[in-house]
């Protein structure tokens, strides 16, 4: 078994299998390129400067010395492998070229809890799906006919939208609540105010890495060479400002306004050893997404809500990577089935994973059924959608025997409207 | 009257009134900056380089030795208007200092017609909106009911979406007809194909320059200080593939695979002589969006169709800009008011521009009403939607005294599926 010569707990999300890319803002005030083992990140830039990515896709390419992924990201598999392999060897315990230079050490290592992480990656475009079944049968069911709660598009394709990139934001970024134009009960004018309705999605998110040229699709099969990482994603949602504006064009301001990202991006190479069976596709999906076997990965997904009356966060779901439909290299080869080119760094939301049972639903519209089951808290709070001052932990973990490869969290607090 | 000491033929697009922005690729394969005179186009690396942007706001700035505007545009109105102002005095007839320099004016001027020109702005998000209420009602009587073409939201809010960034191109570009899921009429699955029912959208876009901060909405009276300047946009739509995936998110793949600009950005500044009424808005808007006079721009925009057949474009369509609904700072201070940032170099599609005559319509579909009435062409070919070598080339201009505010053209040609 892969071993660090830093102490990493067994419970610690980011042992030698994990590995995840950050950025992080020196003292300096500096953006460097980060990852993480146990307690405490590792600065690529440092590492980088002192030559030590010297295989042959690495060597002389200064990776590590931008400021964001996007470089790193758009040279695919074989330099990412060898980014790794060359990370887990400078941090294991039996070598003693960092190990052993007190002075380096000292430079590359930071404690965790302390850096103030920024978003790694410059996202070019940010694509949200929708395809946990679960989910899309439940918001079926609430708003339109639960005898017919899929439309007759979602087995055949996943279902997805455009979403804002430029209000990604970092997890820890605190949030004022939105204000908007919302339709009263009954009503037949609009009037303007904060969203009552405020809610959150649990997400996945992954970021690709090489990309296609305009007109010319990726295949299904070759989809993964085109995935880079997955971070944990919150797609925070204004129902009642949604449920004005989203006809007939889709979801706009009701989630524009804010996407919190966790900092880590984990790799596909330390997700490998976790990849899962799919739910079976049925109807057989046209030839451009058939896979003979689609794959998925077994990731637990945890949402914790605090409330300002409480110290401790409260789980209020937990859910599965699993619950998904639809695997990513399906995403993608859909995604660019008519030619829309894809670039290193683009985000593409899973849609909220839901999973069968009730306390596996991924947002607080599905929790609380539309306002009609409130949640209890032990504090003896009841919630059917976010009140200012609450925050919302995202949370998420592979299990492997021994160690998690994990992803952290991604948190987001709820600031009164301006 | 101001006038230039190249020569400017009366109908050009690009008089000294004009002076647009855009970028080519030099015969050494670099990326200049430019703006256009006549027939030329005039290098403003060069001119920047020379030290002539030398006023309080630009001097040693060297904005225009970028090979994108983003940095120019971030710098706001008075950056803008003291290089429009430094570029008239230096192309003016009775300033010697370019005039009579040859050698400078060798580098500096390019024939129009041999330049290349590329993507002027790296742009972050795409928004389109669907702002003209001629076109929503269209859409609304084919596909809905007639009696109630206009859904609830529309005369309340600038319906708009998210699209897709990576795919803006360039004018010029040549697009394979895209392919995916269509449900053929009557049935119950999908088949993939070649899209059958391609069409164009007559938009115009327009660019922000200075952002604003995550949840600090752009006030309308504030928001013309955020906005640049305007390009023409053929927003390609595959209806057919539209049709089957657009319910519950809105158009996805059905717009994604491209969107062409035009290659210069006509400055608001050239365009403050054209500034004309919006139609009457009614109900009047709630209050973030309420604009005592709100005001438009007198633009004549025209599409023209070239079938293979055909030597000569021959016009089937004939719009305004002032058809649309919603003006620019309402769009703006809408995208914005639950918080969404925006950045330089964003880009905003007014969405298909339609009049009230049926030869305004801006689309096909309109035009030839859902394929129930055939545009006859002068070569006696019919149309109803774009067949494989059709080139759709669009223009638009501000008609002055004795001159035009033109954009010159987006032009883009289908070729067959691949």
């Amino acid at each position: 078994m892969l071993k660090a010569f830093i102490d990493v707990p067994t419970d610690s999300h980011f042992p030698l299998q994990n590995l995840p890319y950050g950025a992080y803002q020196t003292t300096d005030g500096e953006i460097h390129l980060c990852s993480a083992i146990g307690e405490f990140i590792v600065d690529l830039f440092v590492l980088d400067e002192e030559g030590l990515f010297d295989g042959p896709e690495l060597n002389n390419q200064f990776v590590f010395q931008d400021s964001t992924l996007n470089y790193f990201m758009s040279l695919g598999k074989p330099a990412w492998i060898e980014a790794r392999t060359t990370l887990q060897k400078l941090l294991s315990e039996n070598n003693p070229r960092l190990r052993d230079d007190a002075s380096l050490r000292e430079r590359v290592f930071k404690k965790r809890e302390e850096a103030e992480m920024v978003l790694p990656v410059q996202i070019g475009d940010y694509t949200d799906f929708y395809s946990s079944e679960q989910h899309a049968r439940n918001v079926g069911s609430m708003f339109r006919d639960p005898e017919n709660a899929l439309l007759p598009n979602w087995k055949h394709l996943p279902v997805g939208y455009h979403g804002r990139a430029s209000s990604v934001v970092i997890s820890g970024t605190s949030l004022h609540r939105p204000k908007g134009q919302i339709i009263p009960q009954d009503a037949e004018e609009p009037v303007f105010g904060p969203s009552s309705l405020l809610d959150f999605e649990l997400e996945v998110g992954f970021f690709t890495g090489p990309g296609n040229n305009l007109g010319e699709p990726v295949p299904v099969d070759k989809a993964k060479d085109h995935i880079f990482g997955l971070v944990l994603v919150n797609d925070w949602s204004a129902r009642d400002i949604q449920k004005w504006e989203y006809q007939p064009l889709g979801p706009f301001l009701a989630k524009n306004w804010a996407t919190s990202i966790s900092p880590w991006i984990v790799t596909m190479e330390a997700l490998e050893p976790f990849r899962a069976e799919l739910p079976a596709q049925d109807p057989k999906p046209l030839d451009y997404l058939f896979q003979e076997k689609p794959t998925t990965f077994n990731i637990n997904l945890e949402v914790f809500l605090k409330t300002e009356q409480t110290d401790i966060p409260q789980m209020i779901c937990s859910s599965n990577f699993r619950n998904l439909y639809w695997s990513m290299t399906q995403q993608l080869a859909h995604h660019t089935i008519t030619g829309c080119n894809i670039q290193p760094g683009d985000l593409y939301g899973s849609g909220t994973i839901s999973g069968p049972e009730a306390h596996s639903f991924g947002s607080l519209l599905e929790l609380a059924w539309k306002g009609t089951k409130p949640i209890k808290l032990t504090s003896g709070e009841e919630r059917t959608f976010l009140e200012d001052g609450d925050e919302v932990i995202m949370t998420g973990f592979a299990q492997g025997k021994g160690y998690k490869v994990g992803f952290g969290e991604v948190r987001g607090k709820i600031l009164p409207a301006r």
